[in-house]
């Protein structure tokens, strides 16, 4: 390959270096109105009473909207594919303003204003009264049922439930020469995406437009249809560049809000920008997961059995519901090999702000307990938690008992170990910090994980792109998916130039996406770009290959016509021989009087394949008793992606997956405030998301075997950077210090309280 | 058919009405610079000195560029088809910017600055001096040979010269009972479209952006990259609504020098907007052609044969040259049946504004000459006008001897003419009127036409289409093809609602087009797009039809699988048994786990046909001998445009091209001073364009025969109504008072001095 494993310039580098890259704020159009919403002040209850008429008054208000306006059917958010089975459909239990207040922000009425200062004001002016219920915030608590329920529908709160049992668990467990119980629990955390959700919203004869900062432009048409029950084919949404997601805008937040307010104005544009606070308390979080684990192992390190209760903190409405939840309890078949595995998972409504999809998608939360447990097992047979995990993992090739064809198709989970402990010199220090004293104390910690690519089976993968071949041989690109910073306008690139034989730099990607156009692709999540909609980019481009090669037929001598074309370096070769330019072929195609036709590939496929990626996280840090704080002194993540489209871009990814991973373990968490339900740190100053400063080296490795089913060998990158480090850094901690810390972050108030209680400080 | 052939409101009714509908000048960025252009204040010669100096001091100018920057190399400006071929490609003869100054106002230099006002101060700080040579006006004076010549690569000026002969001419004419031989002259008029030509550029990456007010954008793109001497798969145009055309915009004007200032100034964007005045001299006009006409008839009426010589004035370039000209020499043959016909036609390089493509494209002028001639000639032998043209006229099909397959398919003049006699009262008012005296006289007088539709077998015709089908059932619709007022865009959408047994509200069509991403067209001109793009548009809609009903087959219950289906109203239907909703069918392609792919066709079409399009005027006017003022009575036309796709729209094209045509016949002249070539009546102020309460009662008829080759029984309408009104006209002065005038137009200064030659005043 020529361009696929290179390391080229990202397509947008010299757009968004130079600031000229465009993203929605970038494209308001002149005399746009400004929305501002108003948020209850308490976190369950009802609105008792709601007058507009002080605010409708004020001068610069075009129009004020409250729960009672808005439509009276429930809509689902997640940027999940839909299904024709309604079994395969999300909740619907949100409507687009409400008057039944679940979390403590939640959305009751809008100001639409000429100016953002004017809609600020406004709101203000909205007397409010509201009737209050007792808040529930922990998922165990909302389990015992609540007077009234979050939800009428869930008297019960819970909103979904799976269990699966895979051999005997309780039979294998009595066998077990060693059984270990522990509970842990990950906190709430936020995405922390620099450009907050933002939307614009038009009409355009009886079809409204919304301009929005998204990774699902389709999605985001189909549920504003949904919202606001009218045909989808009536909604147009366009993807400007955007300034990240971390799958936060894998959810439709104001959108649809924002579409009903245009149309409420006649179609005049109206924008909606979220402030810093409301995207802490108003959009999504990483759910919390409370989990109770349990397994036997002999005494020569077999695990026989395991068993994982888990209860996910949904908040105030489904959002991506139990698919997070349930996504950890597949991942427990995975990785290890143990016969016997149970899993009950439990997603709860709560009046705490709603959980949804994050980077990762519930594997950082199963990966840190599952991780913590192999860890604490080991411990408990004395055993090396190298040693112990080499003795459980999967070799090789395995599938999953349940979602075909779900497999490790390739593993090189075993190579990343090896190597993350190779450069963290971890035999050298597992005994060399074995017996510390002093204020001062090291260790070394790892954490290994799988990752699925893609959704299928359990959702469907669709994916399309386009190609046209321009008249100088150059080509136009458009995918359905959606660059989001992660660079998949560069891998796309790379990949229709590597089967047209061309060089990047002759492949002008479409960044924008805009339904009306752009082929259907449901968009960027569940790390599956490369690998679902690289796959319909590839075919896409065999196809133009196959059409320009037919052509071509047409237009070489004779003596060429019949044998086999290739095509390479804008050339027309048979066998090595340059016989028609692409160039050349190119302008007849469009300018030739005796047969011309403009020549592009159009296709949409399904893809029914997924593949499993592996990656290892090896952390050595340091404690200091006294500050209760831990510096990581080095840090390494191994991936197995599979083929590496892009190593540069690939490790940028790795570095920021990395960053935050260890925010995850170290300092990142949303507080509640008990009583209220209130986010007490709803800001970037408040909220400890690590910085440049606080971020070590980071170091990363790839072993690259090439995966069958990946269009280039490849598998999941997006997503795995975050997941192992919190895990392997509690692991290192407990290798420090020999505390088992069951909760992340491991931040200085935390640490502080587990040196305390173990008599270290 | 449902819907083609109704009136349905323009799909853009409602976004222009409410003023919601984006032209350029809607979209021009923020920050964006502007740019204005020196012309020289001389029609021949060269820049002696040029001081930019001042200019570029003065605060806010960005940067100045003069001919002295711009590439060396000379590129084509009209929009037509590139080709393959070298002698199908347009004359290259002209620069950016130039030294060598050809016609008054010619491009020297242009100012980049921050705003409008320091852009224009800037202009006049730019110090030149000129070497002037005396300027030539006429084509008939430059044949003479002028030094130097206007362009060095022709020193007799001639740019290009046709001719032909069938049968034997001179000794049919010699056979004649009567000849008659006449001089005329047609002047030069400008397009005078509301919106000037306007542009904005800036870079994306390394490619060129140009937003531009075009009929053209997939040629505006190829031009740029011929005039920047750049790969065209750089250049990106991109096509709002615009404010009108009328063949100005079939030319690429000022787009290729914006895109140079952007890349000047490192991508910024720039703004190149024309005022009204440079509209006028900087762009493009209708070509003054000056004609010696003989014929021979019998005394019974039967034309035996006729020459013609043409001579068109170019101007300062070659734009769209011969083919101008050209165009009104194939006619000649067309129409009526004669068998001996000769014609030579030059074209010839002048100092004169450049003429260029405008609505009838050569047809105008020769329609004007030729039918004056029908009449004088039946005045001659002392016949009526329309029975001499009865004896004449060809009967049902014919064909062309030259162009094949240009014929006519369906032949409706006799039918168009039987209707206009009818409605204007012929035989009553032409004897009526026969004898009259006193100030007040009245005429009726009548043309006839035919008119091409679409370009070949001259030129390439090749267009494209998308389809996509939506969620709901309906689907959008890219064309390449420009809406540029004549509303295109509602009758592709009607077709594609035909096809596709749809309501037009559920086609959405894509107004903008983006050569990056819409299907290649060579654009708006020549009458083609509903023959050419809407062949494009139905197979196009077909495909997507097939597709549907293949996959439709794959969802219906067992027993309609192999039974014809066929889709309406969005059913799928057996027989005439809805057996599955589209809407079904539609979710089922995006969603569905067993077998899912978005349903899209994507279409680009050669197209190799032509036929003839018909029609007829006829005038009742009144001239007030005293005021030397013709004041129209009544006007009817009747078109021969085979079936028409929507009445209203159509009649709206027939009454803008009828006001047109009545300028043309009496007021529009664009006014050169012989001396300086400088045009005297550069503005909306004195240049006299008919207003409102200028124009008569319009009335027009339709004799809907339908053609075989038009994808739906149509042919061309665009450009046919503004032929016929001026010879109509003039035809009804010589009827009213005896005097044949040969220049038009009948203004009151020229019907003034016509009275006064024939002592009638």
């Amino acid at each position: 390959m020529r361009t696929v494993g290179q390391s080229i310039k990202r397509v947008d580098a010299y757009e968004k270096v130079s600031g000229r890259a465009k993203f929605t704020d970038d494209l308001i159009p002149k005399h746009c109105l400004t929305a501002k919403v108003l948020h209850a002040p308490i976190a369950s209850g009802i609105v008792a009473s709601i007058d507009t008429s002080e605010a409708e008054a004020l001068e610069g208000v075009v129009k004020v909207v409250t729960f009672r306006d808005v439509p009276k059917h429930t809509y689902p958010t997640p940027g999940h594919p839909w299904s024709v089975e309604p079994s395969h459909q999300d909740t619907a239990d949100r409507r687009l303003l409400t008057g039944r207040i679940r979390y403590y922000g939640d959305d009751v009425a809008a100001v639409i204003a000429e100016d953002e200062v004017t809609a600020s004001r406004a709101l203000k002016l909205i007397r409010t009264e509201y009737e209050e219920y007792a808040p529930v915030l922990h998922p165990r608590d909302a389990m015992k049922g609540t007077i009234p329920p979050v939800h009428e529908e869930h008297p019960d709160n819970i909103l979904a439930k799976s269990s699966y049992e895979i051999g005997h668990v309780d039979d294998a467990l009595s066998q077990a020469d060693a059984v270990l119980s522990e509970s842990f629990r990950t906190p709430i955390v936020q995405h922390c995406h620099i450009e907050p959700p933002i939307s614009y919203a038009y009409m355009e004869k009886d079809r409204i437009v919304v301009v929005c900062s998204t990774q699902i432009p389709h999605i985001v048409r189909r549920v504003i249809g949904q919202a606001l029950g009218i045909p989808w084919g009536k909604v147009r949404v366009i993807k400007p560049y955007i300034g990240g997601g971390f799958g936060n805008k894998q959810e439709v937040l104001y959108e649809p809000l924002n579409a009903f307010l245009t149309a409420s104005v006649g179609g005049r544009p109206v924008k909606l920008e979220l402030s810093r606070e409301e995207t802490f308390t108003n959009t999504r979080t990483r759910h919390s997961i409370e989990y109770d684990l349990t397994a036997g192992v002999t005494k020569d390190g077999k695990i026989l059995a395991k068993d994982m209760k888990a209860y996910s903190n949904q908040g105030a409405y489904a959002s991506h519901g139990h698919a997070i939840a349930a996504n950890g309890a597949t991942a427990w078949r995975h990785l290890y090999d143990v016969k016997n595995i149970r899993a009950d998972a439990y997603t709860v409504y709560t009046n705490a702000p709603v959980g949804g999809a994050m980077r990762g998608y519930g594997i950082p939360q199963f990966c840190f307990v599952s991780e913590c447990l192999m860890d604490d097992l080991a411990c408990k047979i004395s055993m090396d938690p190298l040693k112990f995990r080499e003795l459980n993992l999967y070799d090789g090739y395995f599938e999953d008992p349940v979602l075909t064809p779900l497999a490790a198709n390739t593993n090189g989970v075993r190579e990343c170990m090896r190597r993350g402990a190779d450069y963290i010199h971890w035999e050298e220090k597992r005994s060399l910090y074995q017996n510390q004293s002093g204020n001062i104390r090291r260790g070394v910690g790892m954490a290994l994980f799988s990752y699925k690519t893609g959704v299928w089976p359990i959702s469907l993968e669709i994916s399309g792109a386009r190609l046209i071949l321009n008249q100088d041989g150059s080509v136009q690109l458009q995918t359905g998916a959606a660059e989001i910073g992660q660079g998949s306008d560069t891998v796309f690139t790379q990949m229709a130039a590597e089967v047209l034989g061309l060089s990047p730099d002759d492949v002008h990607i479409q960044s924008f996406q805009d339904t009306d156009i752009t082929p259907f692709d449901t968009g960027a999540y569940a790390s599956r770009q490369t690998y679902i909609s690289g796959t319909a980019v590839k075919e896409c481009a065999e196809l133009l290959k196959e059409k320009i090669l037919t052509y071509a037929r047409t237009l070489v001598a004779e003596e060429y016509r019949d044998q086999e074309l290739s095509l390479y370096d804008k050339q027309i070769l048979c066998g090595r021989k340059p016989v028609l330019s692409l160039e050349e072929l190119a302008f007849h195609s469009y300018y030739s009087r005796t047969s011309s036709a403009a020549i592009t590939s159009d296709v949409s496929r399904q893809i029914k394949k997924n593949t499993l990626a592996f990656g290892a996280c090896f952390a050595e840090i340091e404690v200091d008793l006294k500050l209760a704080k831990i510096k990581i002194l080095d840090i390494i993540n191994v991936h197995d992606s599979g083929k590496i489209i892009n190593p540069q871009l690939a490790s940028m990814q790795v570095h920021g997956g990395m960053s935050m991973g260890i925010g995850y373990g170290l300092s990142e968490q949303m507080l509640l405030d008990e009583k209220t339900g209130r986010v007490l740190n709803g800001s970037l100053l408040d909220y400890k998301l690590p910085t440049m400063m606080d971020s070590p080296d980071l170091h990363l490795d790839f072993v690259e075997l090439e995966d069958p089913t990946g269009p280039f060998g490849n598998k999941a990158l997006g997503e795995p950077p975050a997941i192992p480090p919190a895990p392997a850094i509690r692991n290192a901690f407990l290798h420090a210090t020999g505390i088992p810390v069951n909760e992340i972050p491991l931040s200085p108030q935390r640490v502080f309280e587990a040196l305390k209680k173990a008599d270290l400080i």
